[in-house]
């Protein structure tokens, strides 16, 4: 009997690192907090685990997360994010960044107001972001109720002419109050292999 | 490589039924709301899956849960909770439930201050349970995102005095606003195996 998370469909990505082949290039893999990621050429993402591929020498690591129902935007944000934000795989965007992070105990020991109040009212998560988008195109998934080594996977894809303003939002999302419950995070940037 | 279930550790609870033993003899299993559950004589919860047993023809299910951070309650209602409830295994608690339930799309395409609005504010949710503390412990697992056939399992413990109480904090949830958006309900109940 096998793990139930394949019932997830689309809902679960794996994000598969290789040296081989793939469907983004790695541009670079960069420790931000705490423990980096080893390195690899190649990255791929599919709804589905290929365990023959997993199990080979040719898979430095595997990454795994559900997209799951919003947590902390209000309805007037979540009508504005859904009216705004764009899509992935936009001919134009062949940039990407995966940002994996993880937040501290204390942070899951908040209660659900005194998080929403450091995401939004003190950090402004959402409306920092919102004049990045579309240009930014982003998808949060979630890793720490099925065991990953990381709390939240976001995938971001943009065109190379709005990656000055990606750093942008990244620079103002890491000088947050949010951010300094992050204890690990790593960047990983890519570009879509032709 | 399996599953990364497993690193969860003590948050993750396998509720194993079995025809030939277990921790708790299963008194009825109930269909509240859509499909039941196949009939069966005893319960177990571990927090590691056994896959010997899981494979033998005595187990005619296995549901697996999550104990995740809080959602809904507020600073001030989790921190009444700390404080008034008891912890699973007193051993006059000889009475048992568990509950799985499942949540319409509808619910969980709704944003966070809409799903308190219905828990808390129109459905008094953790108003209507703290009364019933420390009678009734209580703990809660989280299905959706693991690719669970239920959103939610609620595991109760409480004295046979308090069986009646127990059927008073049911009846309340129930007809609840929030129970309309439940579309999935079983009601297993259980005594401990001496």
């Amino acid at each position: 009997m096998k793990s139930n998370l394949s019932n997830l469909g689309d809902r679960l990505t794996y994000f598969t690192a290789s040296n081989h082949s793939g469907q983004w290039r790695i541009v670079s893999i960069k420790p931000v907090t705490g423990d980096g990621l080893d390195d690899a050429s190649y990255l791929s993402l599919n709804h589905h685990r290929d365990d023959d591929t997993v199990n080979s020498t040719e898979v430095p690591w595997q990454l795994c997360g559900v997209v799951s129902n919003t947590r902390y935007v209000t309805n007037e944000e979540k009508i504005e994010l859904e009216n705004i934000q764009a899509g992935l795989g936009r001919p134009q965007a062949t940039c990407a960044a995966l940002i994996p992070i993880r937040k501290t105990s204390t942070w899951w020991s908040l209660s659900q107001e005194e998080r929403r109040d450091i995401f939004e009212t003190k950090s402004h998560h959402t409306a920092n972001s919102i004049p990045f988008l579309p240009a930014i195109a982003r998808k949060l998934h979630h890793g720490r109720d099925i065991g990953e080594p990381f709390d939240f996977y976001t995938w971001f894809e943009y065109a190379p002419e709005d990656a000055a303003a990606f750093e942008t939002l990244v620079s103002k999302l890491r000088s947050s109050l949010e951010w300094t419950y992050v204890d690990r995070e790593v960047d990983i940037r890519l570009e879509r292999v032709e």
